[in-house]
């Protein structure tokens, strides 16, 4: 079994992140939809496409659950059965996976994954506020943390563990916003500096603003297939050939330690046991940067480096779009956006475009295989995927 | 394929259904889960449960989401992947549903799907507002439309095309509560007269307050295995033979008719197709009850009986406990109570106790063909499954 793909994505489409006024989430999804479908034109979406799996995290900025059919209805997918999954941020992440598996049971050929998330018309106290609720409610919220604090202090952990400085994590923004200038779809389009980074005013020490990924709205989605169906619908299908997902506590307090996520090392063991590659095969990455600190965890999670060496990759630039393993292409959560239920499928759709050699000025050349790396809350929910080029 | 098992039911486990004051979302879980394991005694959660798949509509009631690795925690399945799906009413019916494709996938021997709401802490007007969440947001919730509104416009449709009576409907309810009485986990455990009923405070017209389903707590979970893996953790397995979900538009103002369900009609055409059995092979079904219209209209989606006629079917008992085909042994909706995240769960969990004859004072006998039907919103989600005595 292992190597062996365990599904195919056929097309991939995603909205312009960023701030969208005046469209409903369901409105981007359409978006996305439309690009998937314009990529890849031998998929006749109601006639193939035999389900759908939607990640959506809140119901409570658009007042709006029951997500799944909505979805269906305005991609032109009705009476597909359609399932929205909440598994924070990393509510595509999963919604992929729940592809996988439907592919895999063989009771399906073809089926769609999205995820989407519709933010800014809200306020920042209250997108604040419905993040909060992937954190523990009697644990935490009660207490008054929210995401920065608990990534905060993650941070001063591995400060403490390993002396990662405050301007290793600024280097993640500073190459992550110069990634994104490359993006078109991309949140934030502007570069910015070490100097700037550093002097952005302090969310929750140490964490400053520029460590902090933005609150977007956005959409994407994928369309899998069985893979020796992919080449029906195109010449250049990208094979997931090993998938991992784990939990942990959702409280952050009850774990053992603070400076590595258990679930994502566990995804990751999943992922490369089945795909069945290393670390070092691993050509190019998405990883959930949603604070600087966790891309610099990530990197020591998913066997990149050994723990503590995260903050140094960085800065040696071996993770920038020129080294020799690049890292957020796509700009990342930090400068692409975080639209929180499209995330993950964002990512597989970045690493879609770099591996058939579509991803514009911000192309890495010859990569074969790449990663995607999908987290919920601190860490509650973890999704590796690898992807090789067909 | 047809008519070999999808998915068995190892165990099952309910909570009391009810006021359950004092308890979080994730205590009322634990309840099912120690049920579960009581019953199957050779299941070893830690070791045998891969994955989790579990029912959760309403991230507002307990300002809680992720509830996936929140619950896995609890139960006791770190690092287990968990994953919450949501499908308004239909949550644990599509949380099912998953369990199902990933048995069929091969990539798990051994999933727990589950199910809980806790609602009760709420003021009505909370619960009706977090409920509406699962209609449309711009067509239907911004106009004041809920669901009591919305069934009674499918109510006042079926009166007026088949001459469906406000008698008939408060039969079901009289039918649902004699059910009840004769469930020690029901949230309401006494009879009505009809009288009682037909003198209900009217909620939205034709509906009465026992035409209505209650606002309750509890949760559910079942473990599923493969067919050939059964009889390893129990003498008394149930198969899954039968599986259908399909969607509709959330609104049901796009809809061609007011007086079935699409979603549901093309369900239980999937899941009589799976299972290669008709309605006649059917002896006892749990189906939504959520008001008292559902449930007629229910027999006729089902093709227990021919459009039209699912008010004849309660006023002549053929769907009562003593009758040729009952529905809603539990109660139903109505009287065992509608936590509506838990509550496709819990028919599946009725459906293993009326196969495996536990089902106490309320045991139907020699029935072998079980069926459950569970609606997410007012019909935008449908999932129907057919289940035979191992």
């Amino acid at each position: 079994m292992k190597g062996k793909p365990l599904a195919s994505i056929a097309s991939a489409g995603l909205s312009k992140f960023g701030r969208r006024d005046g469209l409903y989430a369901r409105e981007l999804f359409l978006e996305a939809v439309n690009e998937a479908v314009e990529r890849c034109p031998n998929v006749d979406l109601r006639k193939d496409v035999q389900a759908l799996f939607v990640g959506h995290m809140g119901e409570s900025y658009e007042h709006q659950g029951h997500t799944g059919p909505t979805l269906a209805d305005w991609a032109g997918l009705l009476p597909a059965p359609a399932v929205r999954v909440e598994a924070a941020c990393a509510s595509s992440g999963v919604a992929l996976r729940l592809g996988i598996l439907a592919i895999a049971s063989g009771l399906f050929n073809v089926v769609m994954v999205g995820g989407v998330e519709k933010m800014t018309h809200r306020t920042t106290a209250e997108a604040v506020e419905f993040l909060a609720m992937a954190s523990d409610f009697p644990f935490e919220q009660w207490h008054g943390v929210t995401f920065p604090g608990l990534f905060a202090l993650m941070a001063t952990a591995h400060m403490n563990k390993y002396g990662t400085t405050e301007e290793q994590m600024a280097l993640v923004a500073v190459k992550n916003h110069r990634n994104g200038s490359l993006n078109p779809k991309a949140h934030f389009q502007r570069e910015v500096t070490l100097e700037e980074a550093l002097a952005s005013r302090v969310v929750a020490w140490p964490l400053k603003l520029y460590d902090c990924c933005p609150i977007s709205d956005g959409a994407g989605c994928l369309i899998l297939t069985k893979p020796e169906l992919a080449k029906r619908f195109t010449d250049e299908p990208v094979h997931i050939v090993g998938s991992g997902q784990a939990s942990d506590s959702i409280g952050v307090y009850e774990r053992e330690e603070f400076t590595s996520l258990a679930a994502a090392k566990e995804a990751a063991r999943q992922a490369y046991e089945t795909a069945g590659l290393s670390p070092k095969d691993v050509q190019i990455a998405e990883v959930h940067d949603c604070f600087t600190i966790a891309e610099i965890i990530a990197y020591e999670d998913l066997g990149f480096c050994k723990p503590g060496e995260g903050g140094r990759l960085v800065e040696e630039g071996i993770t920038a779009l020129n080294g020799s393993m690049p890292v957020n292409t796509s700009g990342g959560l930090k400068a692409k956006g975080h639209p929180v239920g499209a995330t993950g499928v964002a990512q597989a759709y970045e690493i879609c475009l770099q591996l058939t050699g579509q991803a514009g000025r911000r192309q890495v050349e010859g990569v074969n295989v790449g990663l995607t790396h999908n987290v919920g809350g601190s860490g509650a929910t973890a999704v590796v995927n690898i992807y090789k080029r067909g």
